[in-house]
């Protein structure tokens, strides 16, 4: 079996169902033969990596561990989907306080164990908090790290496929920026429809406003069918995001990536751009957005200042005036 | 994107963890364009449809029911993952009436929706009973049917390399042959670990018996770790052997088959055979025994026969007797 690079890639959080399925998509995919799970849960983690080695995968070299300084030394390329869910009784602000001190805890770590990582994948949310978290925290340059948001734009895709009754494949260019949250942007001006421009097909106002709220709802669409948050498809995405970063496919649906400079004039948040991970990174482009689209992206990055400033507020994240202190990088 | 084929998969049971996961690894392997998602659970295959959607994977149409007779019509190939787990208050006998009732009715729906489907690899449990079952039904030849054995022989393989304490890609060979239960038989004539016959190892017989030990309680083992029965192994090594049929990369692992004609002395049941699927379906050779693992193999026989008229007299299988009125090619 050949093999993409022979890197250390850490699947954090790699007991859960997300992470489990990225293991072994890493493996499949022949991203590398050196897998590294992370867990603080040992006994399933353990369970995971048993599972593993009975795929029988030739040539890959699983560990696994519950401690991360064992996890991360040496590490390449991580994906980190160690987040805690949403449980019964925690206020929003509890989620988002909890899992913004795991990804400062995380990125920590990374500056502590492994500075000289290559690219981080972050997925779990809110997203666009935890990676400007862990870019902050960990001192990596703003192109090696990214956060999971592509999947706003296949479900853009599924939709409008669904809409038309065609193959899903048969539309292209979809592309859904900003926020990772219900501020999403769905930008249109890129897609193609069976070869041809969306706008020659003139979707009524109502029904476009329906797929785009099916586009933002897919995710809790899979938990009221499911039962249970998905986990195929992040952990899928997220695996082709760092295949790109480890030098395979490129990935061109946009990703969260930190906006340092004002494009639009935004600044100092991580949101969806348009944009291509590849072996140097990420890196983003202007969308072309209608007046409408402006407004809406608008919003979305108001809205991301606001939670940034709330985990800034938690004491969670350092004022953004001191973030050049803890990363030379920003 | 391109494809092994463009023939219809079927993935039985696509709703549950083994099912959705064995969907997914379908489409990342390229096995088909053409996977089509049966369960009778709509709901959850409804999610897990809508998440393989959400992974964009370019070319592949995904379909879903919950009726039989659209899900095999057209099938060139299906695994079934589609049985019932063992429930609290259910004896041995209900779950194996249960599980032998759900395969006589696949079995059946094969015959008359897919007559003409390629290869079936059956995996819900006891997989000895329940692929003979299908066999039976089916009126496919015995080639076309095999059953999920392999795993045995992959964590064989792992306890080998954990007891050596190297790589696990380093031990080759391991086959475990009859049941799919605690009379399964590792076989060790031609195992070789770092290039040499495990023979010239000499490991002690109670270690050796520690080793068989862990491999047969490989599955419970998962069970205890990770709080639910296995779901990455069971999908990969399945996948890998419907890959084979397709004639892809052959799948030498045994498998379970049907032994017809007195290979041994044993006849008309279903077991793991030192075996390989190819574009031809699965064929076997007698494996190198020792006189311990010909009466070992022997018992399991036995086991086997045994389980197999239990359904025999539960009135769920005809007698052997009457198969070939089912199935001319029996």
């Amino acid at each position: 079996m050949s093999f993409l690079t022979n890197k250390k890639l850490v699947i954090v959080g790699a007991a859960g169902a997300i992470g489990s399925t990225m293991a072994q998509l890493a493996a499949v995919k022949g991203l590398t033969n050196n897998i590294a799970l992370y867990d603080p849960y040992l006994k399933g983690l353990e369970g995971v990596y048993e599972e593993l080695r009975h795929c029988g995968f030739e040539g890959v070299n699983f560990t696994f561990t519950d401690n991360v300084e064992e996890a991360l030394t040496g590490a390449s390329f991580i994906i980190s989907s160690g987040g805690a869910p949403r449980k019964e009784g925690m206020t929003r602000e509890d989620l988002l306080k909890g899992n913004a001190q795991i990804a400062a805890d995380f990125g920590d770590n990374v500056k502590k164990y492994c500075p000289n990582c290559e690219h981080i994948v972050v997925i779990f949310n809110p997203a666009d908090v935890t990676g400007l978290v862990v870019l902050v925290k960990s001192g990596l340059k703003p192109n090696q790290v990214t956060t999971l948001a592509g999947l706003d734009s296949t479900r853009l895709q599924s939709e409008l496929a669904k809409y038309f009754g065609i193959p899903q494949y048969a539309v292209s260019g979809c592309a859904t920026l900003g926020g990772h949250g219900e501020k999403m942007v769905p930008v249109t001006s890129d897609v193609m429809v069976m070869g041809k421009p969306l706008s020659k097909y003139n979707i009524p106002a109502d029904k476009f406003e329906e797929i785009k709220q099916k586009t933002i709802q897919g995710g809790s669409n899979i938990i009221a069918l499911r039962g249970r948050s998905s986990n195929l498809s992040p952990a899928y995405v997220a695996i082709e995001m760092i295949e790109a970063a480890m030098g395979g496919k490129k990935f061109t649906l946009p990703a969260g990536c930190f906006v340092k400079d004002g494009m639009y004039g935004y600044k100092n948040v991580c949101m969806a751009m348009k944009s291509t991970i590849d072996e140097n990174g990420v890196s983003y482009t202007e969308a072309n957005l209608s007046a409408d689209e402006k407004k809406a992206l608008d919003a979305s990055y108001e809205h991301l200042c606001k939670m940034r400033d709330e985990v800034i507020g938690m004491g969670v994240l350092p004022a953004v005036a001191d973030w050049s202190k803890y990363n030379k990088n920003l």
